[in-house]
């Protein structure tokens, strides 16, 4: 874990490697795979991540088309609504926006992990500039709501977050 | 300024006064008023807000409604691209969510001075809500592009983010 913490910092999320990761260590780059899964797996676990958005939405992205957004918006919610998940994760936004934590390397994450793949399952020329547009109001909801706890925001229901922002979340997608 | 400093990092936003802060500075408080204008130039002047939203976007509010959220999202990002805005602005940004400086006496000053006044602007019972959505989106946006520089959105033209986020921030405030 120390030996991938190194190198994510080092070469970014894209430069580093299982092999190098493990070359690091002094072990064989099977027995990283056999015990941390893929690098994705690996960052996740190295940079404290509460939850998963690279496994959560694709599997979304693949169900029914019609409210996509809004099954985003609620998955992220419902995450954040458990103590755990939004004390780490209100970390992780402080650090990675604060420029404590290296935000490149969580930006080469979530740009090769998340959005890639948002685009990839959108497949229009645009999708990656879709992924992104929704990948800010979902930031901004995380940011406003559980970091700076901006007024009514921060204690709106979800199903009333869900409704406004969903449709949002829809139209940057697929509109 | 520096009283100002002190007074607005002791006592929040919403607590500090010209007065207190005149006091504080051993001075008369028609003084200070005289010199740093109202609570919230001196806030601005005191933070190193590169921008008034509080007074740009009142000002877009009282024009006509059709693509209100279209000038927003414009006058936003064509300030940002002003490099002194934009540096100040990023650094703003990073202070308050990375939590170094005072993010509740930011938070103080945009709730009272810009999110009550939309509020009173809209004159509907869910004004602060709808609000607070288009600041997520505004500050999801700042967030993304400027300081996180999110792949494709820190590069895309101002035109076309101003069609693609302008509708929503209508949305939230007025549909």
């Amino acid at each position: 874990m120390a030996a991938a913490v190194e190198e994510f910092g080092e070469r970014g999320y894209e430069g580093a490697t299982i092999r190098s990761i493990a070359e690091r260590a002094g072990v064989d780059s099977a027995l990283v795979h056999h015990y941390f899964g893929t690098k994705a797996d690996l960052f996740a676990e190295a940079a404290g991540m509460p939850l998963r958005p690279d496994v959560a939405v694709p599997a979304i992205l693949a169900g029914p088309r019609d409210e996509v957004g809004a099954r985003v918006v609620r998955f992220v919610l419902e995450s954040f609504e458990r103590d755990e998940v939004r004390r780490r994760g209100v970390m992780l936004l402080r650090a990675a926006v604060g420029g404590k934590l290296g935000a490149p390397v969580l930006v080469g994450f979530l740009s090769r992990e998340l959005l890639s793949r948002i685009a990839a399952h959108l497949d229009v020329a645009d999708g990656e500039l879709r992924a992104s547009l929704a990948a800010s109001q979902i930031g901004g909801l995380l940011m406003t709501r559980y970091v700076l706890r901006l007024g009514v925001l921060a204690d709106a229901p979800i199903d009333e977050l869900v409704a406004r922002i969903g449709p949002t979340v829809q139209r940057y997608l697929f509109e």
